[in-house]
């Protein structure tokens, strides 16, 4: 698989707009932009540092798959997404080396991106999401 | 606070050598050093991809903290590093503001980096490590 960098760390919070002051006004990063991706019933908030963004993720509705992270570990880092020129094709070579998928297909995330996620039974426990244009 | 990037990713496993396989196997990463941090209580595996380490932390006791996180919550992420210039000026700055600190001064972590964790109760649950030279 042919990734280049961390492209994001997912970090699930209760509410966005408390837990942004920890990173804009002690760590310093700058929120550049809030989105709601609706078809994951999120907002997200995002920061740059690096090569890397922070994606703030705040369920807007109990059925969110963040409510649910929430309400059995707690609010924290939620998932790692790897930048992959292309996800489809990394979804089809983890699946072929045994690994379990949430997601067959790419599917739209925030920012537009393609995204698809590895379950977490086949990853140690780390929810891994392959993310690219 | 004067961050660059995200220095690395510690993972929590119960098992080092059959974690790696996931990582090399699945996600053709290549793991360039294993070390043990005898003050923490943990073996170690490192990863680069981009401009990020992937750290997975194995338990070496019972009495680990990496022991204790996986006896809560599971196998998963289990902080996040951000490189800093100065740890010690990082975590007197983010003592400042508010920050409950668990390393009120940098000491030596893996690979003889500087090191000091901020406390995840001020962090909303995101365990997170500042680290430099």
């Amino acid at each position: 698989m042919n990734l280049s960098h961390i492209e994001h760390i997912g970090i699930a919070v209760n509410n966005i707009e408390e837990a942004k002051t920890f990173f804009e006004d002690v760590l310093g990063l700058k929120c550049y932009a809030v989105e709601e991706v609706k078809d994951q019933k999120v907002k997200t908030a995002f920061f740059k540092i690096g090569q890397t963004k922070i994606e703030l993720l705040e369920a807007t509705s109990d059925e969110s798959p963040v409510a649910k992270f929430i309400a059995k570990k707690g609010q924290g880092i939620h998932h790692i997404a790897f930048a992959t020129d292309d996800v489809n094709k990394s979804l089809k070579e983890a699946e072929e080396k045994g690994i379990k998928l949430i997601d067959k297909q790419a599917r739209k995330g925030a920012e537009n991106l393609n995204i698809g996620f590895l379950h977490p039974k086949s990853t140690f426990g780390v929810l891994t999401e392959l993310c690219g244009k």
